[in-house]
């Protein structure tokens, strides 16, 4: 006799180059038990599968489960990566994941169906089910910290483009002369308003003029300015620091805008740095994608804070599969 | 008994600025009968549609079809509109259509279902269905004329956005002091690679330099100068006409290359001038595209002409019923 009761549950991994994280969850998204340990990225994929699936077996344990329990495993990653085929090519802070057959390895390992993606998408889709962008058809996600990474979900779908790689809205390119970003490019979004980013200017506008909080914040010590010491110092309102935030807002604002005339989303939600900044960042930017975008798109379009927080990278995982 | 051979027929409805179109298809996308007319716009939207009416009823008969042999009627007119309730708003060449009801008003007059959608959109869907975009699930298609639109087919349907607006790909902001736009923005990409941008861009140089060959194809009338003498010049290899076609391509390539990291398409098909210009464009915009963008969606774009040349406008009401 079935229990109608009895809701299903999945496992989680989140893959990340200093964390490895496993959960286990119900299909509303309850965190049933989690299993978090240090990647050591250097050791390569054989070395963190073989510990992936002593972390499986132990979150499902400590859910009170048994693996039969379990209806499918869903997988967020750094990418690039290949959705259909289940291989993880070359992700920058995984060493030595060449072409390395993740979900493959994982059914084997499970005989259970493996969903993975990479894992800005993941969080879209999480945003999307669980968060800030449920009800939506046109959703886009952004974070901002380390990089500008971007998800898109229409009709409650992850939009892959052709070959995996829709979503780089941190890769967009406003300067073409301004400063070298991590991908090899110019001026992207990426280069002006990520954490580092943020800090660098900071950096930079101190060495003119260093009578600012951001610098003390810092210990006066120039190395150690931190985006979120800029933040601070905004907060209590630092001219500066006004000026930094004013200045990101206007490159965030700027790469929205375009977004919004080509995409047209219901709703566009800004993690990280601009859920730790709030109506600091988000109605300057607000502002500033009102002024650069075509009418019909601004008036429809809500730029808000993500809203599922320190969960997210965890029910990112569990939105693939739920 | 049923023919089966019997090909269903639809009526496809081309609104533009300057001239109506009617035409009669089968689903095959083969024209059986067409009628043109001036638009004489200032008489506004009823003069319009009982004109229209008359050129129907005409199409019908003259591809020797009686009124019930037409399933449905597509309409492809100049946006803002509401593809959903099938009111146009008010199109810039359109005077007096201040929320004109004009789905409800064929529909009432035919009883047959009928399908409204801007041009660009529908030009897009017309190269999805009998041109370049066939086959492929990511497509967009960009007109280079009077001004830049866009149409963007995911899976075979128009992907509109939120409120219809998505695929305005031409108001994509590159240089915020730039010329300004017909949208009251300044530096989008329509403002530097239109039809008319490129004449401006040659006039302007031409002020400073008038020994080119697009000056004497111009008749050396500087307000006579046009992106049809560039073109020309440009395949003759007149130095400054080569150097502005170098700059089109420039701005297209960023433009198209920041598209392509955010929607990732299998393919963009490029109208109206880059037909005209081939290679001449096409080459150096595929160079910048792959220099702009990111490498993994670069690699799979394929940058073409689009493929319906004159039949375009006659295909794309068409294509949004068949």
């Amino acid at each position: 006799m079935t229990n109608c009761n009895m809701k299903k549950t999945f496992v989680g991994i989140d893959i990340g180059g200093t964390k490895l994280a496993t959960v286990v969850a119900d299909d509303s998204g309850k965190i049933l038990s989690k299993v978090r340990r240090p990647t050591q990225a250097e050791k390569g994929p054989e070395y963190i599968i073989d510990l992936l699936f002593e972390m499986i077996n132990e979150t499902i344990v400590q859910a009170g489960l048994k693996q039969n329990a379990i209806s499918a495993i869903g997988v967020s990653c750094g990418g690039p990566l290949d959705t259909k085929t289940g291989i993880v090519y070359s992700p920058p802070n995984l060493p030595g994941w060449n072409s390395f057959p993740l979900k493959a390895r994982l059914e084997s390992e499970y005989s259970i169906p493996v969903t993975i993606e990479n894992d800005a998408n993941a969080c879209a889709l999480a945003e999307y089910r669980f968060g800030g962008g449920k009800g939506y058809d046109a959703v886009l996600y952004m974070t901002m910290s380390t990089g500008i990474g971007g998800g898109i979900v229409l009709n409650g779908q992850v939009y892959h483009g052709a070959n995996d790689s829709a979503g780089e809205v941190g890769h967009q390119i406003l300067l073409p002369d301004g400063p070298l970003c991590g991908c090899g490019q110019r001026g992207c979004l990426e280069s002006l308003c990520s954490g580092p980013a943020i800090a660098r200017r900071a950096k930079e506008a101190i060495q003119k003029e260093s009578n600012t909080m951001i610098f003390a914040l810092a210990d006066r010590q120039i190395e150690s300015v931190k985006s979120e010491h800029v933040l601070e110092a905004a907060l209590k309102n630092d001219p500066l620091a006004l000026k930094l935030i004013d200045e990101t807002a206007y490159y965030m604002g700027w790469g929205i805008a375009n977004i919004v005339n080509i995409l047209n989303p219901d709703i566009v939600l800004l993690g990280t740095i601009a859920i730790a900044a709030g109506d600091l960042l988000l109605v300057p930017i607000r502002k500033y994608v009102s002024s650069f975008a075509m009418a019909r798109p601004a008036e429809v379009v809500k730029i808000m804070p993500a809203q599922l927080g320190d969960t997210l990278g965890d029910l990112a995982a569990i939105a693939l599969v739920v």
